[in-house]
């Protein structure tokens, strides 16, 4: 009866509880609540938030950290409810009828829902049968359908794998229409595309607090591009879009992020040793990862998914309909004893064939 | 360079920080904190939040305690980032190139950015010159151009006045598009119109936790309408759009509500004691409000403004060209002290002539 906006039907919804696991490494969040010393100077900040007052300077403050940090302007900083958000309006700002957005698949699994709320056409590429990126073809690609948006996630969800900074160069320095970078997991690799920002005027680089900063909860993330560009960005996101204990507790984890530094090597190195068993597991393909998870293929990945289930254990399973990632599934890291655990269970399963 | 999408260069930007008054009542926020027992609890909560976990349980609980203080299934709420969250995305959802949004005027002024947020029509409908909306004319022009929504403010931000709950029932059960009524002040009020969603598949009543309950920094407010409208409006938000700060803040707000009762009638008293005492000063018309704030006219508004400022204290002023707002000044109802304070500084002002 009522008249709703075209093509909305066709949205999905995204309501329902997500079942909390016992050891839960579905969801590549960091599996470590905040170090003390940074919980305590939240918990300090929170308390004195003016719970009653429109968020102000709480915004402003924790721009001129990041922009401090990457010696840009602050003007040249976005912040939003998590890069979720920043993603979203982003293909809003470069969307609408008739405007294509090219980015790979498999890879993060929203844009292609982003491409659909922002009524734009999404154009996948396919990455190679070892999810490699061929730069040249993608390139080839955007121009020969006029795009009006790329997209690229480096590292890649949920892959793992990465472009190099050249790499994502040549595709700034190629393509005429908007690049957005999509940096979530960039803290575990550590090349960052952020520095080329100031050469390249259509470069949007993504970032987040969700993954290496664990503030998944708090739904924090920010963009950094030229000026001329967030001043258009900006105006897709209404007054007040983020809310003041977001932006404090973001504050203080930004001042004192040195004290990530050393569960970043952690989860790195358990990163590497997990790969490292994984690989000897017979019937176990494992893709080269520089974030905080390992994807990998088994011909029975639905039934081990079941079996970790019933352990308790959650896990990422992708459909059989999802691109390339038949019989895959991915894994995030967590704490030394939960992947020995989640290990084992695998082994368990793999084994008693 | 760049493409944008077509229209987004003639939309606003909200960056810029805002002042920060001694006296702060130009926002209709609440001039108090939360009640210290709400304040301890919230506190506690939050310190058990997960950070590091994206939101989940945190929406569900809070949905089922609003849904169970109404009578409604917890598939009739929609939680989002204050009420403008919600509104942004009920205009999205029934907007688009063509589609009408029909709107009272003086009202709320982000109803015609919402309007063009979304791609639609903004059409504001002219209140009479004591800022009452002839219901039967504003039906024939909903009717008349053959609006796709329609959205009313009751209480009326920022006039004050309100529309009896048998006035908005007409106005549902007469037009067949969209009806959104915009309850953020209506706790000051007391006559809500959400037992009239039952009734009418075509309201949709958005409320807020940023004004009765002080939670303006943490941006919850909320929807309630029928299944199937909320099922679509769902469709414009993207998953985790809310934060578990905000959410399990709010969660104690709602279970403490009794709290903030007695802050409620404070207000009122408040706002009746202040309109009697403006009301008697030469040269200031006061328009009657069943809010936490109150409208006047003065010839002289711009210079009070600026006087006022000169002594530390935000009012709200309206551009000459903001339609029936000339000569207006917005104040919101602070504690007894800073009323006094505000009157004595008025009444300073005008007299000294």
């Amino acid at each position: 009866m009522l008249n709703y906006r075209d093509e909305l039907d066709k949205m999905p919804s995204y309501d329902g509880v997500e079942k909390n696991y016992r050891i839960k490494v579905n969801a590549n969040e960091c599996t470590l609540s905040l170090p003390p010393l940074v919980e305590e100077r939240v918990m300090n900040r929170l308390a004195h938030v003016a719970f009653n007052r429109y968020p102000n300077e709480e915004y402003y403050s924790l721009v001129e950290q990041i922009a401090k940090n990457f010696s840009v302007d602050d003007e040249q900083i976005i912040l939003g409810g998590g890069s979720s958000e920043i993603i979203e309006k982003v293909f809003h700002a470069f969307g609408g009828a008739g405007k294509k957005v090219v980015f790979p698949q498999p890879s993060f699994s929203m844009y292609k829902i982003y491409a659909k709320a922002a009524e734009s056409e999404g154009i996948p590429f396919d990455l190679d049968e070892n999810f490699n990126l061929d730069v040249d073809a993608f390139i080839k690609k955007i121009r020969e359908v006029n795009a009006n948006l790329a997209v690229v996630c480096n590292p890649n969800n949920p892959t793992g794998n990465v472009l190099s900074p050249a790499q994502v160069e040549k595709i700034a320095a190629s393509i005429d229409c908007a690049f957005l970078l999509d940096e979530a997991y960039v803290e575990f690799y550590g090349r960052s595309a952020v520095n080329l920002v100031a050469k390249y005027p259509n470069l949007l680089v993504a970032r987040t607090f969700s993954k290496a900063y664990g503030l998944a909860g708090a739904r924090v993330g920010y963009m950094i591009a030229q000026r001329e560009v967030t001043r258009m960005v900006n105006k897709t996101f209404m007054p007040y879009h983020l809310n003041s204990l977001s932006l404090v507790t973001a504050d203080i984890v930004y001042q004192m992020r040195d004290e990530f530094v050393p569960r970043l090597h952690m989860i790195v190195a358990e990163r590497k040793r997990m790969a490292e068993r994984l690989q000897k597991l017979s019937g176990v393909e494992i893709f080269p990862s520089e974030t905080n998870f390992i994807l990998f293929r088994t011909t029975r990945a639905a039934e081990l998914k079941d079996y970790l289930e019933t352990l308790d254990i959650g896990i990422r399973y992708f459909s059989p309909n999802a691109f390339g990632l038949k019989n895959c599934l991915r894994l995030s890291i967590g704490t030394r004893m939960e992947n020995d655990e989640v290990f084992s269970a695998i082994k368990n399963f793999l084994e008693a064939v």
